[in-house]
């Protein structure tokens, strides 16, 4: 069992909670109660509607936080039953930065949008690429996601046209938050990076592969991603994860001093369903980049971090077909659909289609298609 | 003379002030002292630190609220000493998006960039390309910029390395505040488009051209861009540029129908000054997509509007050479050194330059150059 942080709802007030499994403690009541005193302002950082007050205290308080939660899960201290507990969008998202980091997503993408060149562009073994995506549409876990519309070339139309995305798909990804802010004008070392990090939740970057097609030259992706992207309602806090970082392979070129560390992973197991059928088994161990190496990249410019900053993986694929975190890449861009094995086949998704992202500890990712509004 | 507002401290104490000219109100104790009732809520909008609770009340009442401001600066109400009056950063910005929107500047960058191509890239006169930029280096104007340290690949050098940024660079923008919030899921039609926006800003979307160069395919502009991006301190509410707008010369081929409507542009000359030489002047009636089709666009996919998101026009360039309103363009990537008319030349920025953005009736955006740190 792993402790997790969310924000719940249980009788029209909003108020912090922890978890382990389906234990549920109402951290705002036990700070009331002046059980929470190893925290800083608990009282104010408990009631919160978010967990940004809590992220902000930095890692001596999230330390002390998380033994207290600890010992109040192992002590039987009251719970709240998860029947009336309606959990909410864990974190006020800041800024939200989408990486590029899986060195199989990205040379499978470049093998099918430039089958004549090297399949990964020269920058990619020397940063991790990444860009800015829409924070003001990320959204918790079991949202329902409308089909978007959008501007795309339709294959065999005389010109572009505006209608509901053709090409929807997934990313399966994992996402790091932001507790700690920094100063702008000062890089974080790569060696400081995880001070930064208060927490993990699986991603999932819903994408209109027609529209990112059409739109993405020369400023990359923006409506293809900007719809909608959902994340857990549970943060795993990183303390928990330590026991789950393992070597990386070394990386080739060995990176710029500012980008240098012993190489890692996280080693957690993740799965896409579809309508419950399992269509991948990835890894967050395939990632090439550590999220250290995306932070201390990030803030290198100077740019300054604040509380509720996403930090996203992007796609993460691994060796095999079936690990493969996308259905551009399962179905080769439509070309090779997948088989389900309750029936049927899908290339892209349809509407009606529910898609599961799960890597336990992690908390799961759901979503709903609703077919195109008007 | 043209009404704005802005966010003022004085004596400690943060409010929402409105200026026209060197008149500055104190709209906070205006409202204190029951002279501003014609605004809903009006005690709570004016004590706030940022222009957002007001932006969010809608045109209504923003409608109101500039009458009301105008008969208090023509009517000799109180006014504050703008030495004892510190303006801050005028709003939260919540997504900050970047268009492109300039013909003659997307013309440029292509013939620079892909000597051997049509320089505009087919989507480019079909949708108003645009991505995201990062919200949380959003600055107020006179806030120095320090050169960015970034990886770029320096010519002749065998790998790329990390250090100061080689060739910094302004981008002349304007900016467009939202005001009124959308939902998730609907998109804005264009003809309701500038009931969201509540005014307009100057922008210096700073830039490191070699950074730049390196990093941003395939996902666009990144820590680039992510180090600094300035804003007016004052922001002019869009009824009071109603005046200002004229008709544009008709696009071709003609959009889409979401993108369709009567050309139009502000006309609004622009001036690029460097340590007091102007080094370009250009006009918003450069624009080819106008910012109703940028937010048509923007939210075409469902995507929801936030009060604050920050919309910039991208860089906004003439047809004449000294109508360029960056340093990529005017000095042709850097083979084409400017000369200054005190003496000197440049190619890109260098440390100690003071630039300034103008054009009246909008606020000024004054950055300075500081050296690279560590």
């Amino acid at each position: 069992m792993t402790l997790a942080y969310g924000v719940f709802n249980e009788g029209g007030r909003a108020r912090v909670g922890a978890r382990d499994g389906d234990r549920l403690l109402d951290l705002a009541a036990l700070a009331a109660a002046g059980r929470l005193d190893a925290v800083p302002d608990a009282e104010r950082v408990f009631s919160a509607a978010a967990l940004n007050p809590l992220m902000a205290l930095g890692p001596d308080a999230w330390r002390a936080c998380h033994q207290r939660a600890r010992e109040l899960l192992a002590d039987e201290a009251p719970t709240v039953p998860f029947e009336s507990a309606e959990a909410l969008m864990p974190f006020e998202v800041a800024d939200y930065v989408d990486f590029y980091s899986s060195l199989h997503h990205a040379t499978n993408v470049g093998l099918m949008f430039r089958p004549d060149q090297e399949p990964l562009l020269p920058n990619w073994r020397r940063l991790p690429v990444g860009y800015h995506g829409r924070a003001g549409t990320v959204v918790p876990s079991g949202t329902p996601v409308v089909r978007p519309r959008g501007q795309r070339w339709v294959p065999g139309d005389e010109a572009p046209s505006y209608g509901p995305s053709l090409a929807l798909d997934i990313e399966l990804e994992a996402g790091f938050v932001v507790g700690q802010p920094s100063e702008l004008g000062e890089p974080v070392p790569i060696e400081r990076a995880l001070d930064h990090l208060f927490g993990m939740v699986l991603v999932n970057d819903w994408s209109a592969r027609d529209v990112q097609a059409w739109e993405y030259r020369p400023l990359g992706p923006f409506l293809a991603k900007s719809f909608a992207t959902s994340v857990s309602r549970w943060v795993v806090p990183l303390e928990e994860l330590e026991d789950l970082r393992v070597p990386n392979e070394p990386q080739e070129p060995e990176p710029l001093p500012y980008l240098r560390e012993e190489p890692w992973a996280y080693d957690i197991p993740l799965e896409v369903t579809l309508n419950g059928d399992v269509i991948a088994r990835s890894n967050t161990r395939h990632l090439y980049w550590s999220v250290a190496q995306q932070l201390a990249h990030l803030t290198c410019n100077g740019a300054s971090l604040r509380t509720g900053d996403l930090l996203a993986t992007g796609t993460i694929s691994g060796p095999e077909r079936e690990q493969r975190g996308c259905l551009l890449e399962l179905s080769w861009n439509g070309q090779e659909p997948i088989e389900l094995a309750s029936g049927g086949t899908r290339a892209y998704l349809e509407d009606g289609d529910e898609i599961v992202l799960s890597g336990d500890p992690l908390h799961e990712v759901v979503g709903r298609i609703e077919p195109a509004r008007g």
